[in-house]
């Protein structure tokens, strides 16, 4: 074994310090071992916070111990929960230094070499550094603790991080009382044993790619329904009500009946689908929120925290969460449709968002989830979506397949600011410029699209094919069946409308299209929540027309 | 400066290399220095993948072209695009060994310690075991470069990755065939320079959090209502959607919490009462129906034919039927609240539609059925109603309280076609001239009267002495509500305009009432079917409030 080794193996993840004091030097020399570590493109995102205050360390002491409560919970088996609660996973409090290692989340408002594949490049190299620093201050004597059982919000806040830091965690610093008898504590008081020997495999084939051929035409035959529609009218006005009395409501019962080609039509099974994916564009400042709460809210759409979620619930609609291209890896037990095409997509203000192979992915793998949920019975499907910076996708696609132009198509989104507004028209408008490539659909789509939007628009096609209800939600979602209807206009006939939202642009659209939503309640928060609120009218529409008495049965005057 | 400071320092990202194989031993070393790494919670997630075959590197080499091209167009700056070009970042075919490290995020499966603030510590694992095998790479006098400009996902589908297995990049191993002059690459080439020192702070202080101080108490005063209002307004923003997202969902949210003074507002008991009367007015034409149908539609309503039953029925409203003064005896036996005035109203076109002392007895049957239903433990109550002529007694009312014109006043009603309107206008007109007494309240309302509607108007003021909340139908209920309204103005606070019915006045009205109503459908049928169907959408804001997780417990960013 080298030096390096006996270095290598005998850093500890470490929560027994003694009282010892650690000299400043010590800090430094490990500090600069930490900034030897390699940095993305040079970007040299890593930040570091030292922190000896008591108070401060006491303020994150109880961050921890309510995370750990919570990480307590989080297993069934009673025996591990005791020894879970027995474990000292921090000595936060006891632990001469505090270090929080950070990186600069901003750097990548810039061009940044070698993040294209993923930006979690940067915080990559933070890590490399917090392992530099780990073996440095083995190598002096000292010992570190990486905490990473904290709410990391609440962390930043009472530490007055700036929104664009973002800590690796908390790191505790201090002489060791122990060397746990020279392996990780976790082995020594018999949790787990680490295995004794790296897994390595060879690699020597490779797979080749298949790429999908989708249909973008879908095949439509006209039926003659003119006799069977003149049955369906007769029956919605012998119920007892003046003739259109129910306004909407005895139109949607129409389409209902239109759709599942009976007198006597019922939703079976409804499914709101969430698809969810992280755009490019989102780096140049479009939204007011950082990428990661598209990551963020998928984890709450599992969790059921969010608006859909209740709605869904209120309403008793399935709902299924669609991983289109989040940037970010999820557990695979997840309650998650796996369709991620990759993470995220890249910014169209340079480049094309995707390939046309991706392009093409995203219309097979919406199709495939749409026959799936055809396959439980379902006859009514409702689409949302989820994604920081989709506004931006969507309102480039809308200008350039209805010609209207950008500023007609662009509205301030979830949360930006009036005088935001013209920046991010402006930014859009130069994406539109730099694009050199024809004006064919497949093209376009590519180069502006979004996964969550493509497979949308591939879902309703295959939506429609199964004679399903489509329910459209707000301005990206009728982005998306704009798309659809662009490649089958008899979509039209299976598409209701939810809600125009409060985008301008999404009643500029709604017009175009020449749809009537059925509410307007200042809706912009997407998810597919005006699907679900607007759900119960639909089961009213159905309702009136299955349940309620004729004329004639009620021996009701008629005039 | 230590031994380990020498390795720290010159370990390199080589992107050169020289042709010289790299023996077994050193490889085998170099892993076992990453299995040294940390693992948080002992999960062992990091696996190992080797490459040596010339057909899997120059797949992996493709896709690197592929991103690497999309790289270059991420920079607007022609020179620094041209910089780019020049540079290599990688050296897949030519290095002997390529190596791949990747994560099995399966493992979060499991409970596993140390995750539950962020599960990136089993990837962060893994990135300092590639930090520890750079280090012994470099001691026993090879080098690696870290490729990471690839489409994860068609990375992964070549080397055929199972889906949980999430690689950090692509490795290239060998002898370094340059040191860049003792610096990082892109130092040397002039694209950046590295700071010369790390960069630390030391923080002193925690932002202390500011935890509000709930009052659950029920009781709440009108001294401390702004406070409570704040506290209720809080609770909204605090949910994951940005401020505002479900538009009037969250008035609506906030005046359940306000009318029924918690912050944990629940509707309970709804019951929506239909109020019956005849009018004398409907036998001078104004209606396209006979009188006769108010009675049939009673019986409609009993026998659960009519839209109101089916409405409520799919909502879980319960529903009361009231005769405030049908022309005709129903059976004793008949499920309905007896508050019979008269057996219909006079003609206002020539008399006094109803005495003082029967108005005086509406207000105080109105007020005897809500206190009834109250009783049941009711806080949310829809009015609704059903008489034939009722829009002419609502016409004329509306206009001698608002001071609209008639003609401004005068709907369709429901089923009055074009021809007849001017006819129903002028009789109005004729019949408002023809009236002699005061511009006093109580006697307008006693000359031009309605039961069904005064019976509402007093149920309503009833209602808000209840803190019940308010549901307001279509036209015929809001001008009762516009009578109440002008008995005490304060109960505004408690209504719920639930649609914007087809009849043109209503828009009118509820403009000057300064109302938003929920739903606009064309609805024109009257019985309080517009509060049935809107009234999923109130639940859907109390689901809201009560359910949704904040930004703190769904752990999302606000911004």
């Amino acid at each position: 074994m080298s030096y390096l080794d006996d270095i290598l193996k005998s850093r500890r993840d470490t929560r027994h310090f003694t009282a010892d004091e650690v000299p400043e030097e010590v800090i430094q020399k490990a500090l600069q071992a930490g900034h030897w570590a390699p940095s993305v493109g040079l970007t040299d995102a890593t930040k570091y916070y030292i922190i000896k205050s008591p108070e401060v360390k006491s303020a994150v002491k109880n961050l921890f111990s309510d995370y750990n409560t919570k990480a307590a919970g989080l297993t069934d088996n009673p025996e591990q929960k005791e020894q879970y609660q027995s474990l000292k996973l921090e000595a936060i409090e006891e632990a001469p230094i505090g270090l929080i290692i950070a990186y600069d989340r901003s750097v990548l408002n810039q061009f940044t070499i070698g993040t294209v594949g993923s930006n979690e490049a940067v915080k990559f190299s933070s890590v490399c550094a917090a392992q530099n620093i780990w073996l440095s201050l083995t190598e002096q004597g000292y010992g570190m603790g990486w905490v990473s059982i904290l709410n990391y919000y609440q962390f930043k806040k009472i530490i007055h991080l700036p929104e664009n830091m973002e800590p690796l965690g908390y790191f505790c610093i201090g002489k060791p009382a122990t060397n746990y008898d020279n392996q990780p504590m976790l082995q020594q008081l018999n949790w787990k044993q680490k295995s004794e020997a790296p897994d390595c495999t060879e690699i020597k084939t490779i797979v080749k790619e298949e790429v999908p051929n989708f249909q973008f035409n879908s095949q439509v035959t006209n039926k003659n329904k003119t006799a069977f529609r003149q049955l369906l009218q007769d029956k919605i006005d012998s119920k007892t009500k003046p003739v259109g009395a129910l306004g909407i409501l005895e139109d949607l019962a129409f389409q209902l009946g239109n759709v599942f080609e009976t007198l006597n039509p019922k939703i079976k099974n409804p499914n709101i689908v969430v698809f969810a994916a992280d755009h490019g564009i989102a780096n140049h400042g479009v939204s007011a929120y950082p990428q990661d709460v598209t990551r963020q809210m998928v984890h709450n759409f599992l969790e059921g925290g969010a608006a859909i979620n209740v709605f869904c619930n209120q309403n008793n609609i399935a709902l299924s969460i669609v991983d289109s291209g989040v940037n970010y890896d999820f557990p695979t037990n997840a309650k998650l449709i796996p369709a991620k095409i990759a993470k995220g997509t890249q910014s169209f203000l340079h480049v094309p968002a995707m390939s046309e192979t991706e392009l093409e992915l995203c219309f097979e793998k919406g199709k495939s989830i749409v026959d799936d949920i055809a396959k439980t019975g379902s006859n009514c499907i409702g689409f949302g979506e989820m994604g920081i910076g989709n506004t931006s996708t969507a309102a480039v696609l809308m200008s350039l397949l209805t010609g209207f132009p950008i500023e007609e198509c662009v509205g301030k989104g979830t949360g930006v600011e009036d005088e935001k507004l013209l920046q991010k028209q402006n930014i859009l408008q130069k994406a539109i410029e730099n694009y050199s490539g024809q004006a064919l659909l497949a093209e376009q789509l590519a180069y502006f699209g979004g996964f969550e939007i493509m497979q949308m628009a591939g879902g309703m096609l295959t939506a429609y094919d199964h004679n399903m209800l489509i329910l459209v939600d707000g301005f990206i979602c009728s982005v998306a069946f704009l798309i659809a209807s662009k490649m089958n206009p008899n979509i039209n006939e299976n598409a209701v409308f939810c809600h125009v939202s409060a985008e301008n642009a999404h009643q500029k659209l709604l017009n175009y299209l020449g749809a009537k939503p059925i509410l307007n309640l200042d809706l912009r928060l997407g998810e597919g929540t005006g699907c679900a609120i607007a759900f119960p009218i639909l089961k009213s529409a159905e309702a009136f027309l299955n349940e309620m008495a004729t004329f004639e049965n009620a021996g009701v005057s008629r005039k």
